[in-house]
């Protein structure tokens, strides 16, 4: 693996190397072991042309933690908005050492047309509503710490499928891994793709909820609400929200997750979102070290993940 | 202790201990050691909800020099302004792996609220005009090293009070520390309920300053001075700044401090700034090993501080 | 040296000590030796008064493969707005353990001015149409390294002589070095006193290409087209633009440059930009070869450069 821009371009062992790593590295967040040298001296660019502080800092986190440099590129206010082309600037931050380059863009498609450019590795941390690959790995990895597999788990995914990279790339993942996906949304945020997707398609939450092993809501774009295809907020909250009552009708050892940030209140309840069938924090924490798989993964080399940690 | 909200919350021997552990990590600054390991693998968040890159950097310094990783982590664009709530970025960045978090914000109490829903420790960095305790500390560390002693030292707190959280840090902190404290301010920039703090209150700058050991001047914030309660600039600075003539009624061995950025010419005139009885500039060196300090007693567990620095 | 402010500054021999310490560092962007202890302890502080991420970002990975610490300082936001001088921002910069400053800034002269306030080193990224030595610095380093020499090398400087401190670095040092400078511009886009600068000046620009080594094309500022003195951009491309054509008017071995980033299709066409004649993007990379090379030489002290690679 030199890029990982898809979650799509993921084998099952692939997919399964990056957990299985993760969950190694994952004893890097302990009290105990607190770095590791594996990346020392290896170069980190953060190119950001979206702003998203969460996503920039849990990348940075992982870097950190394996003892790579790291350089934050946010597009505002440099040569890119000057007009130098994504080409340029790519090149630009190669001749510059970086060994990866995590991308955030707001167009589809715009770390594929990196990864044609540089020999390093590009990681996708989110393109317009395409992918989000690194999320889909943390949400597989907090679903099979918590629930012990992916295969045949059932997957509810509810909201704003249309605009949401995270649901894409969970489609994929998931059913690679093996899990089933259903997606409930209203039919107007639906891509029309969707039939071609390699998961079910559901319109009533209430009923889908009981045959759920996981049940995951998407952050609702306020920015979006205004859009003619988008019901009001007070109905959307009503039908698509996940409130304490309807949370009653999961199954028993069921999780509910959420990629935040949340709006509380709006697609889930703050009881909801604070209840213990909640993995929304763990999906922080296994986000580092998800990350921290990837770019050991991808920068790492020959050498072992866990050689030697700095207490 | 685990946190660092207010100086108001310190006792004698913790502020002691402050101010002592300050002393030692102070050589760290010298040029034969540079850094030391103490903190390596922790990491510390700076997480600023107002601009203020001064203080940014004096934490970023501080814990570099400890070999902490740092995040930074400004508000404006973040998920934040998308509506988050401080619980949710406060959790999420505990589950990131944040040892200690550094918190500016201009609610007061906001550095409260975070504490109670992390583990880590939480350092005040500036609250509203609530508090800034590592500037009170950096306060009264300066006048020890200069002047050898806090009992009994006469300190003079001289400008707008009421929006001040260095005077009110200062007061508390001092108080505890066995100064004699008194406030000269404009009345309307004097809070009501200075009557219960700790100190004196008087209204005449040139009869307080031959009674003074120390006169500390404080900003004047320009963006207030639209309000009806501030006399003009003119006014103010005739009545209230601290000019050549003004400082020599001051004793033989007095200091003059300012917290910066200084308005010269305004609150403190440039020959008094760069006069010998001056510390500004030392403020400055000693705000990075008091918070080196802090940042060892909270996050250092039960490591020596001095434990073998690289050069 | 302490300071690094100017080209016209550096003897040929300590220009000859910067290029060739640059030559030896190069080698730790391989891929084997990725990070040297030398700096280690070291702060750098990258002071920017104006937007440049790029500049600011090849000082920092220079800064960190030599492992400086690297605290970043951009003015927007910070106390400076608030109308805190230079002055007192360099002096509290330099309390903050600042063991070099990197400035960018707007107006001319600026980093000689924080010369004489601080005892750290400071080292000039740009200031108003003065100076830029580091890149002049790369740029010399990159032709000794394409064409291997720099005596009687004939470099022609093509564009916005006027406001460039590209150019202005680049013919002191260039001359310093003994190549033979030739400006190409239109006459509006030249200052007065080129005249008693070490150079020839032309305005056509085919009848210079076959009489130069090296064509260093400069970039259109934009945001000066709108100004009475410059031409229209159809105009400027069509006289000063290196495109395919013109290219071939070069002799055999000669080599096109550009400082970045690049208006593709203004002063340079893409088949030109990427070309094998162009050294734009090795430009780049011996740009934090020569920053490297710049920042060991002011702030190493007396240890050697290469004392010990980290793989």
């Amino acid at each position: 693996m030199l890029h990982l821009i898809s979650a799509a371009d993921l084998s099952h062992s692939d997919a399964v190397l990056i957990l299985d790593t993760a969950e190694e590295l994952a004893q890097v967040g302990d009290r105990s072991v607190k770095k590791l040298p594996t990346l020392r001296g290896r170069t980190v660019v953060n190119l950001f042309f979206e702003d998203s502080t969460r996503t920039r800092i849990s990348f940075e986190a992982a870097a950190k933690r394996l003892s790579a440099d790291v350089l934050n590129f946010a597009v505002k206010g440099s040569s890119v908005s000057k007009g130098e082309s994504l080409k340029d600037t790519a090149l630009t931050l190669e001749a510059m050492g970086a060994d990866g380059v995590v991308i955030r863009h707001n167009a589809s498609g715009a770390p594929y047309r990196l990864a044609e450019w540089v020999r390093g590795s590009v990681i996708n941390a989110g393109d317009g509503t395409h992918e989000h690959p690194t999320q889909a790995l943390l949400d597989a990895f907090t679903m099979r710490r918590r629930l012990g597999r992916l295969a045949d788990l059932r997957v509810t995914i509810v909201g704003d499928v249309l605009h949401s990279r995270v649901a894409r790339s969970n489609v994929a993942l998931l059913h690679t891994l093996g899990a089933q996906v259903t997606l409930v949304a209203p039919p107007t945020l639906l891509p029309v793709a969707v039939e071609t997707w390699p998961c079910e398609v559901a319109y009533d939450l209430d009923s889908a909820l009981p045959k759920s092993d996981v049940v995951m809501m998407l952050r609702v774009q306020r920015e979006r609400m205004q859009a003619a295809y988008f019901p009001s907020a007070r109905e959307y909250s009503r039908r698509y929200g996940l409130d304490a009552e309807r949370m009653a009708r999961l199954p028993d050892d069921a999780i509910v997750m959420h990629p935040g940030p949340m709006n509380r209140g709006m697609e889930i309840a703050a009881e909801v979102a604070d209840s213990p069938r909640s993995t929304i924090v763990e999906q922080v924490a296994n986000g580092v070290s998800v990350r921290m798989a990837v770019l050991y993964l991808l920068l790492g080399g020959s050498e072992p993940a866990l050689g030697g940690g700095e207490r």
